[in-house]
């Protein structure tokens, strides 16, 4: 691809302007580019009069792609509120492969692991393009070595609802694995063997797609209750044997880090919260599901507790220990968007105060009203940090695609105080570094950034710095903290890139904050890195 | 209006093609107008990035009009869910006309007769034209005495949802009374001082009109909780000081008929229930809430009960004898899409599988899966049934319009079993008639008319004939109940209209099933009838 096409985004990265027909806007500032004043949404597709007494239930995914006139170029799209224990994608795709159809796109919420066959589906031709959502795992890391010709696309949960309320991202075809669905397509996650919790990234696909379909293992009579995506929009529902695998979908317990230096960040970052303005009375946060994250809703509901203050609601990717704060009466609301354990699943069924969100109700910034924007702090992780703040969670530093950015840079623009925890080093490698491999959330948006080696506050935020001065915690600058790991490490070396672009990492607002680029064949795969979210 | 703009449509009505440059389409059969294959709906109007933190608050309504930017001409929407004890409208209302602002289109779901200052705005040139949903009581009465230039189009409640969706009637600006809502304008309708239920006519307003504004008198921390409207469809928010009268709004209790006629016509709608299909294990059936509905509700409870059958759901405008039915283990589920009494409401908030749906879930045919496709069996009203079975709603046989045909057209339509009860004669005028006034319900879509004098059978039912045989009921030909009446009373005399149309009887499709005329001023009100539904 000629320089030419590229231009220099806010964030300092070279983005195209356009690939083949297609035009893209540079990143221009996390709230410099609103929705167009006068483009509408997508106007949703009118059903066909479903005659009295008809329902719209056919025995197995072939009669489905056959109803529903599934053509070669087409694009469809899954979701990944089954996480690694889903089937629905690998068993639709099988059977499209079978009937010979080719050259579709796919527009999942996320890839897995699980979703490795896709890979061979790929190579044949059946799948060309991918507009995610995102594409983790070994699917992503197979792309980041040049696996597709065209490069995915790579949304944010807010920025992909946007897209497909849009037009941006045209769906012809969306594909619900729904752990409960009756024959008219009502449908919810929260019931049944497959029991995942919400439904909330498929509602825009379920609305805005030319055809709907709703494929289950376990049916109950109409309507089924709670009615997670409703009937008047689903126009099959597929019965099969097993949908999923309910020890991949959930956990039973997601385990609080146990590592000594991990709790030492978790802590620390509950002092920031402590210490800025965000600590009263009516709190609104997120703080997620990984090792750290758990332990800072733990800490965060402890401090709670013993100063007397009650959170409105917690937010995101739902846990046990999350449920805990408001069965102990300090939290008073849920709003999940992903349930990660069986206790959180049975909560939503149970708490009246516990509800399921869409992921459109979340994060999608050209709403009337994001949830996203009512969160007085957000904890998130990064796998790369570079000196203006701006976060990578997409790649480790060895430029290998493995991650989405899921809640990410949504709630980083949404809350009024942003913290990032992570060690200084992983393996070996520093988190704080001069550039990152891809912008995911830009530094604007980002406020701490709390590690085992000290906290950088960002520059920006010098309210907060004076708040922090009297907290007791190890106050950095973010030089500072790079020239520790590089002092332990030496300054590591980058990864090597060919020109191609495999991947475009998409905004909330839909701009190109980045670009991944094709991995040079002597780029080795990471491991033993931890997750960064879910 | 010269007779060759007229075209005869398939329940032999003479209606117009085109009024100004506005095209219809005759109604061509219950389901002969399925939704056109290209069309999409209306495309959502996305909103504007409401930036981290902000609210939507406005502590006036003239601020909300303002903050809007209402203009000459629009189109403003209203909704029914205060019944009697709604002051949102009124107040709206008043304030535009103090500002200055003419020739607007009001598009109500219903209009109540507390609404009656609505006629001065009319007389004024505030308020130009009526698109409904529809205008019962003195308004309806003075519409048809030929209050408005242009003639009001009066929708089922599926058919306005429809017509909203599709671009039919485009709304600028909806005004949703809230009686409980958040800053960032999530509402629901089960809390606060005028609590009245669900919000269910609002949701399409809400989503697909070019601005939202909530009117609450109660508000909670964000987000409420339930959500039925969401803060992604809501621009604007105005806390008032009383929405509503809550006396007015909801009945503590709705009675059962205590006139044995009735109860005898109730009884043997129950009959005609328990000889048909419909009655079995799984029912799912909507009975309403006038008082011989109450009855027929009460009384196949009892029978359910005996033969040891429970229902699957019972839907539509719920009342305790509905909720009862739940909390004796007879009835699964219910859909409420309005909640008539106390008992109601707090059952919406109490009981699990009680759950609020809105119209369009309810009845817009044009969804890929609608409600009213579900029943078994509906139980409706009449003020006048002709020989051909189709059903008067709208007005008594004195010709003025006086009553909504809110779900009747939609469930007639959808349900295995459409039963009719009413008294053969009301003030010793006939129901049973050679011609009614106009046509609501087209006969094709109505199975039995249940009266004191007898039951008649729609002659395309003879499967039900058969069945009746045996069932010990008065069975009686349609024109044998005609004679009957007329014997009774004499042959009525029919109303006197002149020609100018004043309203447009839209059936759910969006076709025109009839029209009605200007009453000549000689032409009496109504008085002592009974209201036919709600």
């Amino acid at each position: 691809m000629p320089q030419s096409d590229l231009v220099k985004n806010a964030v300092g990265r070279m983005v195209p302007c356009k690939i083949d027909q297609k035009s893209f806007r540079p990143f221009a500032g996390a709230f410099a580019s609103p929705p167009e004043k006068d483009k509408r949404r997508v106007g949703p597709k009118p059903g066909t009069i479903l005659h009295p007494g008809q329902d719209c239930l056919v025995p197995t995914i072939r009669d489905a792609l056959e109803r529903i006139e599934l053509q070669n170029g087409q694009t469809l799209s899954f979701h990944h509120h089954f996480r690694e224990g889903d089937r629905v994608l690998n068993l639709v795709m099988a059977e499209i492969a079978a009937m010979g159809i080719k050259d579709l796109t796919l527009a999942p919420s996320s890839l897995y692991s699980v979703h490795e066959p896709l890979i061979e589906h790929i190579k044949n031709g059946v799948v060309t393009r991918i507009e995610g959502g995102s594409a983790r795992g070994k699917v992503g890391r197979a792309i980041s070595r040049g696996l597709m010709e065209q490069p995915i696309t790579i949304r944010s949960h807010g920025g992909r609802v946007r897209a497909i309320e849009r037009g941006d991202l045209h769906i012809d075809a969306a594909f619900i694995g729904a752990p409960c669905a009756d024959a008219i397509g009502n449908c919810n996650g929260v019931k049944g063997p497959s029991a995942c919790g919400p439904l909330a990234y498929s509602l825009a696909d379920a609305i805005y797609s030319e055809k709907t379909v709703v494929i289950t293992d376990y049916m109950e009579d109409t309507p089924v209750i709670p009615i997670s995506i409703s009937q008047e929009y689903v126009g099959t529902v597929v019965k099969i044997d097993d949908i999923g695998d309910p020890a991949q979908i959930a956990s039973n317990t997601l385990r609080i880090t146990k590592d000594p230096v991990n709790l030492n960040i978790a802590r620390n970052a509950v002092k920031v919260i402590e210490a800025s303005e965000a600590f009263h009375d009516g709190i609104r946060f997120q703080t997620g599901a990984g090792g750290i994250s758990l332990a800072v809703t733990k800490f965060l509901g402890e401090r709670m507790e013993k100063c007397g203050i009650r959170a409105n609601f917690g937010m995101g990717g739902t846990t046990e220990h999350m449920v805990k704060l408001m069965e102990k009466g300090i939290l008073d609301k849920i709003l999940t968007i992903q349930a990660f354990d069986q206790y959180a699943i049975e909560s939503l069924m149970r708490d009246y105060n516990h509800i399921e969100v869409s992921a459109g109700f979340y994060a999608n910034p050209h709403n009337r009203g994001t949830a996203v924007n009512l969160l007085d702090v957000v904890v998130l992780g990064a796998t790369e940090v570079d000196l203006n703040f701006n976060v990578n969670v997409n790649t480790h530093s060895d430029g290998l695609l493995q991650y989405p950015t899921g809640g990410h840079s949504v709630t980083a623009a949404g809350a009024k105080l942003t913290i990032i925890t992570a060690p200084l080093l992983r393996s070996r490698i520093p988190v704080v570094v001069d550039d990152v491999v891809v912008v995911s959330t830009p530094g604007e948006t980002v406020d701490v950034l709390v590690t085992d080696h000290g906290i950088a506050v960002n520059p920006r935020r010098q309210d907060l710095i004076d708040r922090l001065k009297d907290a007791r915690v190890p106050l950095k600058s973010i030089e500072q903290l790079r020239d520790i790991a590089y002092g332990i490490t030496g300054k590591p070396q980058k990864p090597s890139f060919k020109d191609r672009i495999v991947a475009l990492i998409e905004y909330r607002d839909g701009t190109l904050i980045d670009v991944l680029r094709e991995l040079e064949p002597a780029g080795n795969g990471s491991a033993g890195y931890e997750p960064v979210q879910g």
